[in-house]
């Protein structure tokens, strides 16, 4: 318990500490320069050296408030401009547009960390597989698969804390007309989005954490979705609630929500204990465990959304700098892009879809 | 804020504290002996002075261990033996005895209290609601609508805290075979707990109690279940998960197992805030509030399982005593005996089920 506790916030992953990836950041949304710059900055293994955005002067405007050496265009971007000054790129752009500049990456010979979901179609995202397969490293920024609750979580799976597994809830919700008033949002733009709003961007944190703890796939999903407020009008899925059926029978519930008073949560059940982080999401993530009569909460310093980011690009920079394997790649995402395209299809039919 | 915690525990359902209902217990597992009994025996308008069971012999032993006044055998029952001696009948036999235990007490008019699920079948709930209709008082015990936490939150509900409903997790596992390890006992032989066993045992405090708050019934439902251990081979749901839709659309998702980590929760999640009891069931439900950027867990004193049935028993004489409707009756049990039947339909067709 004692190593348990010291370790807890330890790096398991990282195998160097030598070296640095340049960065181009790519699509300058709030995330990108509120987390993303100051999470690079704190990093051990990254930095920030350009800046691509839709024209070239906001790029260099940002680039002048936030210290950073180049800022260029879209355009330019695709033109190979300041190729020199960075390693790798981020793709935080609408889903949408990851494909293009994961091309032009490649073409580049530039590694890309893309967010998440990797593309707004699975058509689109294999195409942004197969651009860089075999070409340049390929992440996509699960960054719970680095949050140290979630590999403490999926070393007590490993070894054997929850029995056989039996059931798993997750849920994520929030009130996005709140974060943002504006009915034109990409997120709630099927163009821009892809399949909908809230299983693309919140469920998929249920989805992918139960993946990358439990190591089981899903073979079976059905679901149901549907959309009220005016602003939701393009999207169906304001609310969506789901049930996935992992190999070796693991029922999954899931529920997911645009319109919704904050909740984020994922709850593992099986014959011996459960794993609970509450709450899961969002930089905050709380571990509880329980197990015969024994249940611990474990309470620990600050790890938030800038840090989640921070660990995610160390991860990404550690990984492309020794030429190692990536975790969540290119195969990887796609999974995840096939469950929420059959999870809309299944909503849409009215009965469960085999995967 | 005040008012709110010191009337916490207090009985807003209350409308008499004079007069007495006398019990004639029916079926005298671990449950009635040492949980039901003490509770009534603690109780401000109920007392035990019959014991049914079995045997003559069997019930006068626990009528003298219990100090209660009579014992009768079943047979005694049904033939109308020590019936100066009750007002009322307990029925907290296995699933498929209610209806003939409920038939003779309606005959010699007696008040009826019968466990949850009413019966084995939807055919034989009906043929329950049917014997007492218009003859007897008949309450369904449904322990969790007089459990203070749950009435707390009732009116929280009532009073818009939520918002607009969104969406319910609902979840209640345990491990049967570690609490009673005899593969023969009644809840895993269909002939005598009816449909299954997760979902008519367990996963019906989620369904009840969500009726209960949200006042909504469901529309559809779909569910998956399966069995694993060898025990539950008669039996399609060791463990269940399904999905339910409520009137205004309205999201429920639960999952129950009868071989998990004791597991009990309820959350209901609306547009402007959540509402959660975690433990929700068997007897130590704890109120957990969030809205705006606040969050209160309600701590309270000891509410223990006996102290719920306590209520429930109390809740029961109160209104037999003032000849007063009962929210929890005969029509309100029979619902769920229907989205239960649904549940099980709608696993074994692979696709939802409409109500």
């Amino acid at each position: 318990m004692h190593d348990w506790i010291d370790g807890y916030d330890e790096r398991d992953w990282q195998t160097t500490e030598e070296g640095t990836v340049r960065y181009a950041l790519i699509g300058l949304g709030w995330w990108t320069v509120d987390v993303a710059i100051p999470a690079i900055e704190h990093s051990d293994l990254g930095e920030v050296s350009v800046l691509v955005s839709s024209s070239t002067e906001k790029a260099e405007r940002l680039a002048a408030e936030n210290d950073v050496e180049r800022g260029i265009s879209y355009d330019q971007y695709h033109d190979g401009a300041a190729s020199d000054a960075y390693d790798a790129v981020y793709v935080g752009t609408p889903n949408a547009f990851h494909l293009e500049y994961a091309e032009t990456a490649a073409e580049l010979g530039k590694a890309v960390l893309c967010e998440k979901p990797m593309e707004a179609t699975v058509e689109r995202a294999e195409r942004l597989v197969e651009a860089c397969e075999n070409e340049v490293p390929l992440m996509i920024a699960y960054r719970m698969q680095t949050e140290p609750a979630v590999r403490r979580a999926r070393e007590l799976v490993e070894s054997g804390f929850l029995g056989e597994p039996v059931s798993v809830y997750g849920a994520n919700g929030q009130p996005l007309l709140e974060m943002n008033p504006d009915h034109d949002q990409w997120r709630l733009d099927p163009d821009l989005s892809g399949y909908g709003t809230s299983v693309m961007d919140l469920g998929i944190y249920s989805i992918n954490t139960t993946r990358y703890l439990l190591r089981r796939e899903p073979v079976s999903v059905a679901s149901r979705m549907s959309s009220h407020h005016v602003a939701f009008a393009d999207v169906p899925d304001e609310r969506a609630s789901s049930s996935l059926l992992l190999e070796d029978d693991v029922h999954v519930i899931t529920t997911s929500s645009q319109r919704a008073h904050e909740d984020t949560h994922l709850k593992l059940t099986g014959t011996e204990g459960t794993i609970e982080l509450d709450p899961a999401f969002h930089g905050e993530a709380t571990l509880k465990l329980s197990r015969s009569a024994v249940s611990v909460e474990v309470d620990h310093g600050e790890f938030d959304a800038q840090r989640e980011v921070r660990e995610v690009f160390d991860y990404f920079a550690d990984r492309v700098l020794t030429d190692a394997e990536i975790y969540p790649d290119g195969r990887h995402g796609l999974v995840d892009m096939r469950i929420i395209e059959a999870i809309h299809r299944a909503a849409e039919e009215g009965e469960p879809v085999e995967l």
